[in-house]
């Protein structure tokens, strides 16, 4: 159990208004908490303070050997006024497992989601209301010795903001256009692929201007070893319905074990839907398309929870689906899922938490 | 040409005494040089100032996304007194590729070089002179949005700090012991290997920790795909002598393009000596070892510049290399490169550039 110390701001902000598009990530709350790691002390002085700059030596690690993790996850506000949290204790397991892989030392599970609930408590009046909207809440964790050398740090900071957001797609829930990459890969067996950290994401950026220049919204990336089985799409994960069979890659060492692929496994199978984690070539999926079995295909994530695929692109072809509308499943996943978090549909997983 | 403004320090601090032995990358000097990147206005306000921390959102994306790049050189002193920096030209080429990758706006390789000397020239008197010391320079660029979505960054700060160094490895010359990694990998064709950014070197962490508890000082890395050919030895690249003949692997889009490697390649083939930039499997390098065709191995990189491998942990057989002592062409290698650098060999290659 950490001992919180809150410093609140003698300056609040101005709140965004009621009808203000929020966009994704670009407003920040009145506080922040912070925690340092010192080796041999330990993490220590948890504290809750008003949102600020930080001061870091030009020679912190993190600027120089990406020594960094990061999670998301959302606070929402229901319509009796209660905050609810969504599986933070998953975030809080990922946050280290990431850490182990990236030398960063371990946060209690209990102290991650203590602090998380602290810091949201004090902000609390920052969670918008409006359709779509929530508190997106982003802890993340660098090195900040001031050295040179590639090793890892003997000092981190971790650090939770919070972020009034709208949806993270500014078309919603409308269906996205894919390009399939073949140039680029996002990581490989034995990297930082299921790892939350800088690299995989800058590593992706290339790829994704090169699929926006071609009017594509996001990237399908394929392993990096033989270049034809499917692993994630732009920074989610993704399922597909085949032939009324819910298929998703298996989790491999590559791919990110998100939060909401997880409660989507979960949900379809508790309506009886048969859910497959397995390896999936593109081949696959394009003979299931040139068949007419290619039911859905839809994106999982915390920022856009659920992201339907309207088309791909695949070398010189172009796979629409469903039309290019959003099928019946995605929808009812979509409206489960956020259902649950709003605390509008019984949830029956036990997946929400109250902040109190 | 920039048009480089400078303030001065008011507050010099106390240089490292002369015998102080300096490390890497722990000593920074007076003064550093900044600026700044905005969308629509291109790079802007270069300027000479204080050494001083950074003052940076919380949200600032290269604390999440790992959008950043840097380089490595190093300025030295000629007994006569002049300041010599070795082929700054080839870092900054390299800088706007590692900068294209990553999708950071370039920088004109003259104001790179001009931004280089025009620091050091500030700090000139923070190069160390003792044998094996130099000063350090660690050019660097990162993403500065405050923004959490994904995209590339429409603000940077490019920055160059300085560090009067000693040996990169504590031991020096002396050779090292070399773990070969077979669960780990470091970059894959069509990743980010080849650029010079966090993330690679936030992914090799955790295997120079293992290879650390077991004994050895540096990682040998295998391709991600195969897991049989060799890429690089920690940090730097690698050069095997096989029977008369220099052998390093070839440039691939997974292995970092130094600057060294390209300065060690054009040495040996001026001495007469053939040199295969190829692929080259560790199955062929333990057959050479077993038949006594094994003659040297050494890494090179700007930090340790030739770092002799003594020794091999290949699964569970210890290759040893020369008796564990330094090769014959290692230390011409060395002392040829080292003497170019001081000014003390005659630059034939035209590789050193005065800072006047």
């Amino acid at each position: 159990m950490l001992d919180i110390k809150i410093v609140k701001t003698t300056k609040p902000k101005e709140k965004p208004k009621k009808d203000h598009p929020l966009g994704f990530g670009k407003i920040f709350t009145d506080h922040m908490f912070i925690m340092n790691y010192t080796e041999g002390k330990g993490w220590h002085d948890p504290r809750v303070v008003p949102f600020d700059n930080l001061s870091l030596s030009p020679a912190a690690m993190v600027f120089h050997y990406g020594q960094e993790m990061f999670e998301g996850l959302k606070a929402y506000k229901t319509e009796d006024g209660k905050t609810l949290l969504f599986r933070p204790e998953m975030n809080a397991k990922r946050a280290n497992n990431t850490n182990k892989r990236l030398c960063i030392p371990e946060i209690k599970e209990e102290d991650f989601v203590q602090a998380i609930k602290t810091v949201v408590k004090v902000d609390e009046d920052w969670i918008p209301t409006a359709p779509g909207t929530s508190l997106y809440i982003r802890p993340f964790i660098i090195a900040t010795d001031e050295f040179l050398g590639v090793n890892p740090s003997k000092t981190y900071l971790f650090i939770i903001i919070l972020s009034p957001s709208g949806a993270y797609y500014e078309s919603g829930l409308a269906p996205v256009g894919i390009w399939i990459e073949d140039e680029y890969v996002r990581a490989v067996r034995g990297g930082i692929g299921e790892a939350k950290t800088g690299g995989n994401y800058a590593a992706s950026l290339a790829a994704q201007v090169k699929a926006h220049d071609e009017g594509f919204s996001q990237v399908l990336w394929l392993d990096g070893v033989e270049r034809k089985y499917i692993e994630e799409v732009g920074a989610m994960n993704i399922f597909f319905k085949i032939d009324g069979v819910v298929v998703t890659p298996q989790l491999n060492g590559s791919i990110l074990p998100g939060v909401t692929r997880d409660s989507v496994i979960a949900l379809c199978k508790s309506w009886g839907l048969t859910v497959e984690e397995r390896k999936i070539s593109i081949d696959e999926i394009y003979d299931a398309y040139k068949t007419g079995k290619l039911e859905e295909v839809w994106g999982t994530g915390t920022a856009a929870v659920i992201s339907p695929v309207g088309k791909f692109r695949w070398k010189d072809e172009v796979m629409t689906i469903q039309d290019g509308k959003i099928g019946e499943l995605s929808q009812k996943i979509y409206d489960t899922i956020t259902g649950i978090q709003l605390g509008k549909v019984t949830d029956t997983m036990n997946w929400t938490i109250e902040v109190k």
